[in-house]
């Protein structure tokens, strides 16, 4: 069996053009200094931060009081991992030093025993480790951790790596199966992903071993957040949040490897899930294994939305039951859809198939691009399916959803994510072992990697998502022999490879959703076209709230009809099974798009009158439709949206 | 201009056979004896009333604590109306004795100066008149002065009249415009009603100018119950009640005459409306008329079900806005359908229109009923047009809608409510002045009205809603004069009309719908057919949720679709706009039911296979539908059901 796939170094890729390159150029030149502002409170009209403040309290610069979330920090951590990705493939000496300086600051915020959380620091310093269930202190520190690995591997510097590594040191003596050390887990899960970095960074395997601590704990009995829920006094620290949530919110309603089905809070499963695949990648645990492919599966064919969204309800922001996928209540948290991104880059590196890079493909240009907007300033929490602005705002069951775009949170947790992920998604195009490379996503990009000491250069040209072409071409100084595994990804019905001109017969060489190709390279040319036809995509029956429905898709892109392009009331929108649909490309529309237009019938509310009922049939009357891609939505006028339209049947 | 049309007396309807009577006997058999037992902790797995213990408490014969709902007192009140109602029609030694001891039991709770809420005088007799917004004291006075006014005029016994005048006297004193008076009004409306029949009753003004003053005051600056609020120091009834209720829950958002649309909590909002209608027909008040109509307009042509229910929101039980009436959230109280009923019948006694008596039938028939089990035992509170018992399992947002019926609730408003409109349902057949007799309800009942001085037998003999044909005879001593009206319903395309044995041309007689035969009467015999066939009824294009779908109606019954007639899954089931459907009686089923049966379609979920996203389209396959009355709905096996299904077009 040939080894595990990798991660490729974020340094070895270069975007070059296109839709990646432009939301990677958007998160260096505008995300990440807005989010500063954000963090440093010098956003007019938005709640305050605070995030930064809180260190310098911590640290003894600042006098004042701990605002914010119990969970502040991780806004810091988040934007630091985001800078570090930045910094890793262009040099930026003026960010740079903005985040040494804080650098510096977590330092001397730091506790001599290597402690670190500004809201222990400063406001509850006796409750330390006291409130895993809600309070969120090993969350932080997991994505300062993963902030301190990505910041050692972009610039060299140990300062931070040997602040997390201290602070990693104290959590490894708090917690673990000996004797004298807690039995918990976090309540939100993210550490167990930074222990296995900073355990591939450092290689200590006392991280992993906590990782798969933190792991197999979860779900035993009894249960940990009961036990130091008595001990602390039955103190919660959000209004009767102990009483009122379930287990299974914070998966911790069975052991992990029990667990059948994706459940609770969405963001936190799909963490723990890309923390289950990464234990069981390093240590090889067979039931472990077994258990990420359960959930994988559950989330992946029962759980999810067509963009790629999970957890359909607001209530605990969580996944809920087979095929409940509610368009209009949907709670599709953006960091869902960026958690998702995490798990099935991991799963790929667990089993090579295709169906996991067609998750990743889906979740990140649909539900997780959704999130951000065109400008970098305005950021979608949830990311429904269905908006009816008057109904968002007058009815209490969807005041989760938000019908425009807003310019911060006071729970911030989705736009800094999505700038980590959007800064290091060149670490996304690629995986590779020794013996095989894997073109997992297609983008305008030229990128280096190494078999058998050589290099090799590995370029890609191409308008992909919305050119079907993609020219790949492979330069080595001497031939060097590895697999390249191209990508045909699930929703393409039709491709055609070529070789060095040479036509190749897809169907002998695909194999688990990619085309394998071994041979030895030097100087070769590969065109690969995936043929992107406007497509219907159905839903399953089951789903009930998309019966009699149809989407559009178009390559791996979701499209969504918007009031400023079709009117009002979209929902009586139809769309006849044969409507001949059309895909344009406009250069000057929403950054460059393709979008769909075409035919379609509307139900004529004139034809009907005013009566509420009647038994006159209201008429249909023609009219024409232009989707634009979902994630583009509101990004020019507020207004209705509508992914799901009727079939004409 | 022909007078105001009046209430007939009870006891002058005598219901014979028919939907109606079973309905009217069930409150007398069961529903009655049943309610007692709930209302003396009697029922077994149900939250104890205590309603009863807790005029004992007050009375001074036990010891102990108010338990229940501040409003404990009125589910006695109900009870004690439906019983009054049952014993105008029907005598009955036995359970009169029982009111007359509960009415004992009142006069002994009651307190010197008049006062009488068990509430208040057991748990806080500090805070009388203090907080009407949230403690129903004024709510709970009107039921009880309703149920007196309906015991005396059905026993002609004035114990229970005299006591809840002395109360009523209470609250003369301490309301009304005067100086030393308070400014406020019923958090509840329900009172307004109550002294309307007082005043009736007694021919006292004072306790219709009270009524009106309540009226007037709502809706007026500064708000009442801020000030109410402050004075008695910020408390609170219920957590953060105040901070959290907008003025609009109560219809104190604006002067009622202001008021364009239905808002806030349904309930109050339409007992407030019944009230209106109330105060302007015994004042003549142009402006309250015009008020009444609009709000008329608005509930039942923008914000009804095509059930009668309304009140599409959980979130205070509530109105929203114009067209957003979704199905599976509805909230549609059995209350709010009762009290549209009220509401109608009193908009038909201001204007002679049948389109008020068509709602009057609407809720009757499909959202007041439906409240009901088919043995009197089981309720529901919430009657929404679709459910999926897992989704109200299981999403918090569908947790309010109840799959299956309840054998009592913690706030059990409902059941008496209901019962007391059945009981009385008699009242609503016909209404009449000294020119004219309206015939609103069609059901099979032998009456006795006075015209001239002269007595006028009046029978109909139907099994309608069922059957298309009634027969109604009159009969006198001497021939007498006085217009007979007709309903013909807005619902029914075809009617026909005989009289003794001679075709009439209802074209020519009929007047916003009612066919209207004037001349004298002595032994006469009419035979009236309204046309059934089964509609396919449409929403307005609107409606969002009814986009696309059709429902099925015969007569004015709204049928619905079930799980144990028509498997799962019913969403997945299409109606072709040409489907022919045929109705069939079945004397069996569900105490005697037209069903209504034909083809349909359902999304094949075995055509689609496993996958939950597919280009492939499902496919149709044909199945028999049998649709059931809605109201009938949950009484042999809980599942699914849906009142709108999916057009196949």
């Amino acid at each position: 069996m040939k080894k595990h796939l990798k991660k490729v170094d974020l340094k070895n890729v270069k975007l070059n053009a296109g839709l990646l390159a432009q939301k990677n150029k958007l998160v260096r030149k505008e995300v990440i200094p807005y989010q500063w502002q954000a963090l440093n409170d010098e956003l007019p009209d938005t709640e305050p931060s605070h995030a930064v403040e809180n260190f310098k309290i911590a640290a003894g610069r600042s006098e004042g009081e701990f605002q914010g979330m119990v969970f502040q920090d991780s806004d810091v951590a988040k934007w630091l991992e985001a800078v570090a990705y930045q910094l890793t493939v262009n040099s930026d000496p003026e960010l740079e030093k903005r985040a040494d300086e804080v650098i510096d600051l977590i330092g001397e915020a730091q506790q001599e025993d290597g402690y670190l959380n500004t809201y222990f620091i400063v406001k509850e310093p006796e409750m330390k480790w006291k409130n895993l269930a809600e309070c969120h202190e090993l969350y932080c520190a997991g994505h300062l951790i993963e902030a301190a690995v990505a910041y050692y591997k972009a610039t060299g510097k140990d300062k931070f790596l040997n602040i997390m590594q201290k602070n990693a040191d104290l959590i490894e003596s708090k917690f673990g199966p000996e004797a004298d050390k807690l039995k918990g887990y976090p309540g939100h899960q993210e550490i167990e992903l930074a222990l296995i970095k900073l355990y591939e960074v450092s290689g200590k395997e006392k991280y992993r071993d906590l990782a798969k601590f933190f792991i197999d704990q979860r779900g035993k009995d009894p249960f940990y957040f009961d036990q130091e829920w008595e001990e602390r006094g039955k103190i919660d620290h959000w209004d009767d949040f102990h009483q009122n949530v379930k287990r299974d919110y914070y998966q911790a309603h069975a052991p992990v490897r029990e667990q059948k089905a994706a459940a609770g809070h969405a963001v936190r499963a799909l963490y723990m899930y890309s923390g289950m695949a990464d234990v069981a990648r390093v240590t090889g645990d067979q039931s472990l294994i077994g258990a990420c492919k359960q959930l994988w599966d559950n989330t992946t064919s029962k759980q999810i939305y067509i963009t790629g969204g999970t957890g359909s309800s607001v209530q605990g922001e969580s996944f809920t039951f087979d095929y409940d996928l509610p368009n209009d209540t949907a709670y599709t948290e953006t960091c869902a859809a960026v958690a998702l991104v995490f798990f099935a880059q991991r799963m790929l590196h667990l089993e090579k198939k295709g169906e996991y890079a067609d998750i990743m493909e889906k979740a990140l240009y649909n539900g997780a691009l959704s999130g951000m907007s065109q400008n970098g300033k305005r950021f979608f929490y949830v990311n429904p399916l269905e908006v009816q602005p008057e109904v968002c705002e007058q009815r209490e069951d969807h005041k989760h959803v938000k019908p425009t775009r807003q310019k911060w949170f006071g729970c911030a947790c989705c736009p800094p994510n999505l700038a980590r992920l959007l800064a290091s998604i060149g670490s996304y195009i690629y995986s590779q072992n020794e013996e095989q490379l894997f073109v997992n996503l297609y983008a305008d990009n030229q990128s280096e990697f190494e078999f058998k000491g050589q290099n090799v250069e590995v370029s890609q040209k191409t308008n992909y998502p919305w050119d079907e072409e993609i020219e790949i071409k492979l330069k080595a100084e001497k031939e060097v022999e590895f697999e390249l595994a191209l990508r045909i990804p699930g929703w393409c019905r039709k491709a055609a490879l070529q070789l060095n001109g040479k036509n190749i017969d897809l169907t002998e060489i695909i194999e688990a959703g990619y085309a394998k190709i071994k041979r030895k390279w030097q100087k070769d040319r590969i065109k690969l076209i995936l043929k992107m036809p406007v497509e219907k995509i159905y839903a399953n029956p089951e789903v009930r709230e998309d019966i009699g429905k149809v989407s559009l898709q178009r390559g791996p892109i979701v499209y969504a009809l918007e009031e400023i392009d079709n009117g009002k009331n979209l929902p009586a929108v139809y769309l006849a099974d044969d409507a001949e649909l059309k895909a344009e490309y406009k250069e000057d529309l929403l950054g460059g798009v393709t979008v769909v237009k075409g035919s379609a019938y509307k139900l004529d509310k004139d034809s009907f009158g005013s009566s509420l009922y009647s038994t006159q049939k209201p008429e249909f009357k023609q009219i024409e439709i232009q989707a634009v891609p979902y994630y583009t939505w509101d990004n020019r006028e507020s207004g209705e949206m509508l992914v799901w339209l009727n079939r004409k049947i």
